[in-house]
């Protein structure tokens, strides 16, 4: 059994964290860290584990005594700035890392403190990679010391679409238009009026317009895809009466002559046989109560004869594929288990 | 007090009308047709009227008998087709009809058979006037016979879109996008399975893609509104887990060297002093829930100096200024009442 | 038109009551308080006003201020405590007051100590009344200098519940027991996490037992029906996931001999002819989204020959008849307006 | 590996028993079979399974074909009446068959008539056992051909209140009122206007007043508890608006000298060490959120000394411990394996 710790586990993310790992069946829950929490049971401040806590606390975060356990892999579920601070004493330690915040989820470090300000631990960037298991070069099993977890809107934007970019045949560069539509975990248990029940029910509302956070990994990403050569999307997200999920309808142009045949020819050449991303027919659209509490992306693709667009959507849970799921996932890969083990 | 009569009203739509109607100072609802609820005291049918229905009770529905009444004016909320038939026996008897049915909005006889099939009253085309009592050419008042009200999704679209499609120099004609998300009403009170309240909780997703019939009436009036050359747009409708509210959101370029100042000094120079249009400043973004229950359409935009979009957000209640309370807002104004009679 | 005030308007039931006042035919919303809003105009604050404020804005709280203006009648929709204080200020000056708060609910001193803790206007209790319009005996319109407004949960208990124990022969005053589910709107505007919507989305928990604050009016008010003997109800408060509404059921043994009919005939002595309490028959059970946004009580009953109990069921709106819209009621009563005016 | 097969998987509970099915670690889905669905892949029919079906399909039910069939142990997710025609063909085959339907779960035939008309097995009720693993005498597990798995609501009740019963001298008899708040689902998968978003959302209504079926099998039991003396409940159930979960509320007299403590110690004597029940301390009340997709009943009660009474709150998830998830349990106890094996 592999020994894995979690830091920063009370937000939502880090609950849904350690519901996997509490039943996955290669790993030992070792440690649990939360400076807010430290001293309770985690039963006490997730009721969901009642009964499955196997005894564990919260414990306060102390990096320098968890970089000399025996403790093999971390989780960290903090938010960007205090990862960085984490990484900085666990990799070197030897520690196997993997960030669900965003600090290493950039490899360009003056595209990340355009968005996110000074970063704590640039020294790392070299040997990070951002890793969407589906997508990311295989060598990073081996090369890498340290993960980043995909966003939850970058993964259900990415995984339908950067395929197509680095296809080069399929789709415009220009005039991408991905809409997102999220649950309102995605916003963090925050204790703030506007994520109150009795103001999101019945509500959707866009956000973070025009420059959402996310943008930056999006936009890195799917310029690599396209070899090099910047490419600018317009993001739209919006808050939804959801507990949880990610719907994105992207519209992006057809290049000329692409059909919707050659479309799911490319998505097939990348996705057959992988377990998480399924690929509907067209004419169908998936739907994120379908996904719930899975590690899946599900997606499909329609062409707009009328308008020459293909018309993409994809679901994600946010918490699962689009954040803690993923990272398991990760792990999985990572530590020669089976990639599914302890995922739905 | 002006007598008016609702044709079909067991729907959401027209539940909702008779909430309006049996509140409006101006109006005495003189007949209340449904085929499948006849002989049922409204309140039984509509328990939301307990106490209000004034003793009223639904009608079998008889066009003769109607036309041959003394009532003014008549709302249709029947199916398209169905509306049609009515209104062949109402106008010629000199009645005034207001359709919330999409048989009238489209002026071009061949677009709507493309998506609607066959029309059953093509002579009264002539006589009838789509009337967005905002942005309608104000002869309507005088000319018309028959009003068609326009639908829950046009006017999410028209109402921010049009003033800048007429406006020539603001926006790009080409690579329009359209996202809207539903709440579950606007797919009418149907016992289907996909309808429930179990498929549809925590549940987003697209349909209708890509030829929604409501593409006729948006892509017909932005083509007026551009002289005549035929615009089309991406127009991607989404259920939502709400029970009421559309929220839109348009990407489209802006042109070239188009400002956000001169976007919103074309919206004020139509809007101003319309009481169901606000317009909240650039940077904020409106919100489904506060116009629940209203007649308003609040929408915003912002410029994306990175793409070069406008990203235009509006919300409607799908009900009330998507339907029910439009069509009050057309009755006031027709029949020279204060255009916010019984209307918030 | 009456000039009426608004003390203390940013939470959910002082919204309620601007809606209700700003589009009520006979009266003028002169002032609108708000210590934290202060400066703001309304429907920044209460976005569902745009455009129906008529240029108000929230001002300063100053009691001495308000008690010298030509402002006839002010509705205090403080927490309990600041409400006594204003009321000090204003009852002293002639001024009406409608009072939301549980300040003035309970006529015993004691009582309300033991609840609430100490009383900031004790003097002004002889002339307070607990006014819930249905039931209050018809002198409080010429007596009272200051109503009480009851709260959410008497309301739905007591419309039902109270005209059965003056009855004195239809149920036994012993076991009664009643079970609340309040939207989430009942705990007011609290950024708590206990109110996020993640957190209260598919969630019904009890709260607040065995000794709710509520229970306090509820309980003297049943006493005094039953003569003065001492009444104790089990009370059982929940929250429930929707934004508003309030269903009660209660349970209570059938008193010896007594029917059903009874007491729907007891039930029609009381109501027949009351717009705001709507009387389903025996068998059929009201529905709390059959009220939402209306002033009304729905409410049944049936006998259960089994255990030979009365199971009660009624509805409510807590933010209108619970709240707001009772207090508006009371308004209309008490200066001479249709009860029913600026509600429905 | 065991053999398994869920004969009529088509509605919630039976989507629910594959999910779990498909990822239980002791068994192989050897036949899935819907009369309305065959042919269809498990995952078309329900797409949470996407990519987890093992192409798996429905096949249509034929019961000769099941009992000769090498499968050992069959789940009956059917209606009453149909569910005791397969179990005709199966248990005398040597079968085991476990029953999510009422037909086994009440002993007394006359009782079973009355609440859902004739038997169509009856000769069956002598080897039958209603097994609600935690209170069932252990030797079910021996003496059983074919156990009744309870239904949601009597778990939620009989969980808490059966042990109280049986200790003789915890509650009294009499008074006990019970009410039950429902997700949607337990309704099932029923394509009526009553179950739609639009009419569930924002509502609770009691339905089912007073003799609701679960009546049958919760005082069958409760009797049997008290040594055989008839016990009536006020049984009150609701439908809330969640998609799943069931929160109970019940009110008993303490029997005189009772205590919190003995109410906890009997508890605790029954349900300490038992990973699915979990007791909360007094003063804490669960939530229905904390046991969505457990198998977990958890529970707490607080004594009011106002009026002498207990007040008791369960909540379970309707479709796992009070459907599949217990239906996996008790073949997990019956068959050897872990008894959480597949289950949080």
């Amino acid at each position: 059994m592999l020994k894995v710790g979690v830091i920063g586990a009370s937000g939502y993310s880090g609950e849904q964290l350690l519901k996997l790992l509490l039943a996955h069946p290669r790993v030992t829950l070792a440690a649990v860290t939360s400076r807010s929490q430290a001293g309770k049971p985690l039963s006490q401040v997730v009721p969901f584990l009642r009964g499955q806590d196997r005894g564990l606390a919260f414990v306060d975060s102390d990096a320098a005594a968890l970089a000399a356990s025996d403790i093999d892999l971390f989780f960290l579920a903090l938010p960007h700035g205090a990862a960085a601070e984490f990484a900085k004493a666990l990799v070197p330690a030897g520690k196997r890392v993997i960030d669900l915040s965003a600090d290493f989820r950039i490899a360009d470090l003056a595209t990340y403190e355009k968005y996110y300000g000074n970063h704590h631990a640039p020294e790392l960037l070299p040997g990070a990679r951002f890793v969407l298991p589906e997508l990311a070069p295989p060598s990073w099993k081996t090369e890498a010391k340290l993960i980043a977890a995909p966003g939850c809107y970058p993964t259900s934007i990415l995984t339908p679409l950067l395929p197509l970019v680095r296809a080069g045949n399929i789709i415009s560069l220009k005039h991408i238009v991905a809409n997102s539509y999220s649950g309102v975990s995605g916003a963090g248990k925050k204790a703030q009026e506007m994520y109150l029940y009795v103001e999101r029910a019945e509500s959707i509302k866009a956000y973070g317009l025009v420059k959402h956070r996310h943008l930056a990994e999006i936009e890195e990403q799917l310029s690599l895809g396209a070899g090099g050569s910047p490419i600018a999307i317009q993001f739209n997200p919006h808050l939804a009466p959801m507990r949880r999920g990610i719907a994105t309808t992207i519209t992006v142009p057809a290049a000329p002559g692409a059909t919707i045949d050659a479309l799911y020819a490319e998505w097939k050449s990348v996705y057959d046989g992988r377990p998480f991303v399924q690929i509907l027919p067209t004419g169908e659209t998936p739907d994120t109560a379908h996904v719930t509490g899975t590690n899946r992306v599900d997606m499909s693709a329609v062409l707009d004869e009328r308008t020459g667009n293909f018309v993409i959507t994809s679901v994600v849970d946010n918490l699962v594929k689009g954040a803690s799921g993923q990272a398991v996932q990760i792990m999985n890969l990572w530590c020669g288990f089976d990639e599914t083990a302890g995922l739905v």
